[in-house]
């Protein structure tokens, strides 16, 4: 076997066995072959495809490229649960707290942020104190305890992904299903859970912009789980808005605290009742979906949810003290953005407030800058709202010297139109097998 | 202008602009591009083609990438040739001399071989004392005395093409048309003459296996000239068996002496007044191919080319004394190799016996190699003679221990049928623009 023989099997359309595949991916996470062979590999995998048994295999081959989590020792059913990013992406701290009141046990690895979304790790550690760094013995400890825990993932999980993930970003090979499938199904499968939930969004704030490349995508990922053994299901949501009102850190972290409560954003809460009533029949802890949204409510409703919230922030140290004070936010501007004109707002543009957000200090376009945990934009009205030149479209917070054009950007992010604009459920379809 | 975006364009199957490919051709000869991103290109471009335009962008560019040879100052029409590669073709050792008989000049850069094939170099510098290693000065000056000089490739010609077809070597992508069109062209632009006259040949020796290969890329070829303002001819010739009847180094300038007495095998005549002919047009010396091929018949016939072939090994130190000593070529070991069966000869595997020859020491396997000036095979039958069990097949002269496989394999290289074989013309097809 040699990398040069499964080039050109992939060259000419040929299906990888399983040994070719496992040979790259091992190789190349071990430093023996080299980038200009493997990108060329890639390069050829974009343009021949791949199909579903080849995915599973390059996903089982990056999970064993590097060290996996044993949850063996968590007692109940471990779920989990992922988000392909979208701007205001909260749900994790909504969900992790529901479905650990239902009685899963979610053991959750999440990621920072970079560019327009922002990272589950960045929005915790917006709660002065909180550690997302625990031991593995720590870890699930606060998951037996608690049924919760989320942490940032190891540099030891999955080598070869990060290895991957960086050639394809500079050789143009990052847009291909089986290799986005398979690098985001090899974190989960590696982090050990029984069951997977997927959500995958589309449209102009997410890494899909169609419903059609989302379905495309969740399918493959799907496929995986199926073929690892993994039930794995996934739904595919709306991001042709930014989820929620909220954008940034600690005002993210409030908003989902609000939805633990039952009162936040429509369709982040309908987002996450949904999502936790799917993990709950995907843990045989609910018989049918609905039957799981009445479980799921019933948690809200009697504030285990938001318990199990605060029991994680304060088992990882975060100040809870801090985060109940009014002075939690603290920015030195915070500026009213008005409309142009009146009407229906028909869209907003969720890449483009995303972007806004990270220059008002709430993002990082670099991986070596600092986060800003207090700023960030609230929206006040979303799409199908009626909005006249005097209304609150949003208001933006930060630190930063206010830049005149932040205003005007916003103001452009919503698209007003002069007829109402019927409202689109949060979740568009589900993929279920 | 950036490296993403034209892998982008040329994923999506868009043409890249001039500008495109100069960028990433001189940004990769100069280091400025890493590897990896052009390996991925290479295997977009292998994958989604170039156009005739972009092609002859590409030769340009690698053109410019180096320095290029001035032949303004050789009087007379500067012209050139190319072979593809093939086992015994010793054609530019018998074409050179016809053509500067005729009043043509040949100032022709030549390449050294590796694996199955020879290069002309290598068999230059089987004579005794002859040097392929030239000043420009030099160069030119015996270009205008004699008509003739054949000299290495130097380093800094075509420094883009070098690059590239060492990273092609190892990410497989080597077979591809507009990327193999482009590297012979750039060499035979940056050469310098007015007309190029290719042979591509086609057979189990060959590099193109089959006449439709070999057509299409002889075709790009000659677009690429025709692009770049070169009259460029190709002719497609039949690489079935190897070409003549020697195999090796000294036994293949022997054999090209021969040719030019009109003596040589007639598949290696044939070829050789044709090509010569057909450089004769191209140079407006002949009218037509005919009347060429009458040229060229007369300067064998009356002894000019032979002449021109003696002055340039005179000219580049070769002893001359010693090519003529019945001695020239001294092996410890020449042995016959008789078929298993009897019947006619249907083909000849030339890549076999080309491989067998570098066993012997004729060829390398590596570039830093040896190479035995004296080892080789002459064929004593061909395509289409009848042979029983006591016909000398071939006789191979080594200097090396003999392995007893090598009689085994080269009656295996000749296939022998019971029926008769018709005989091919050596020249399979003309492409004229």
């Amino acid at each position: 076997m040699n990398i040069l023989q499964i080039i050109e099997q992939k060259v000419n359309g040929q299906a990888l066995s399983e040994a070719a595949i496992t040979f790259f991916v091992h190789g190349y996470a071990k430093g023996n072959i080299p980038d200009y062979q493997i990108s060329a590999l890639l390069m050829a995998i974009k343009l021949k495809g791949m199909n579903e048994l080849e995915t599973a295999q390059l996903t089982q081959a990056m999970v064993t490229s590097g060290d996996t989590v044993d949850l063996s020792g968590i007692e109940g059913i471990t779920v989990d649960k992922h988000s392909t990013g979208g701007v205001g992406d909260k749900t994790s701290l909504v969900i992790g707290p529901i479905v650990a009141a239902l009685g899963l046990k979610l053991a959750k690895m999440s990621g920072r942020g970079l560019g327009h979304t922002g990272g589950t790790i960045d929005k915790l550690e917006s709660i002065p104190g909180l550690t997302t760094s625990l031991t593995s013995t720590q870890f699930k400890q606060q998951v037996n305890d608690i049924g919760l825990a989320i942490i940032g993932q190891t540099q030891s999980l999955v080598p070869a992904d990060k290895k991957m993930y960086a050639l394809r970003d500079v050789t143009g090979t990052v847009q291909s299903i089986p290799l986005i499938a398979s690098s985001i199904m090899s974190k989960k499968i590696a982090s050990g859970a029984k069951t997977i939930l997927l959500d995958v969004k589309f449209g102009s704030g997410a890494f899909m912009k169609t419903v059609a490349d989302a379905k495309v995508l969740a399918k493959a990922m799907v496929a995986i789980g199926r073929n690892l053994g993994r039930d794995t299901r996934a739904m595919i949501t709306d991001m042709d808005q930014p989820l929620g009102f909220a954008i940034g850190n600690r005002n993210e972290v409030l908003e989902a605290i609000e939805t633990l409560k039952g009162k936040g954003p429509s369709d982040l809460l309908s987002l996450c009742v949904q999502a936790s009533a799917m993990m709950a029949v995907q843990a045989k802890r609910a018989p049918t979906l609905e039957k799981g949204i009445t479980q799921v409510e019933e948690v809200i409703h009697n504030g285990l949810a938001l318990k199990k919230l605060y029991a994680m922030i304060a088992a990882q140290g975060g100040n809870m003290h801090a985060l109940q004070q009014t002075d939690f936010i603290t920015t030195t501007s915070a500026v009213d953005v008005t409309p142009t004109s009146s009407g229906y707002i028909h869209h907003i543009d969720a890449l483009m407030l995303g972007e806004i957000a990270s220059m008002l200090g709430a993002g990082r376009l670099t991986k070596d800058d600092a986060i800003d945990p207090n700023a960030g934009i609230i929206m006040r009205k979303k799409v199908g709202d009626f909005v006249d030149q005097k209304t609150i479209l949003a208001t933006f917070m930060t630190n930063r010297v206010v830049d005149p054009n932040w205003n005007m950007q916003i103001q452009q992010a919503f698209h007003i139109g002069p007829t109402p604009k019927p409202i689109q459920p949060i979740i568009h379809d589900w993929i279920l097998s």
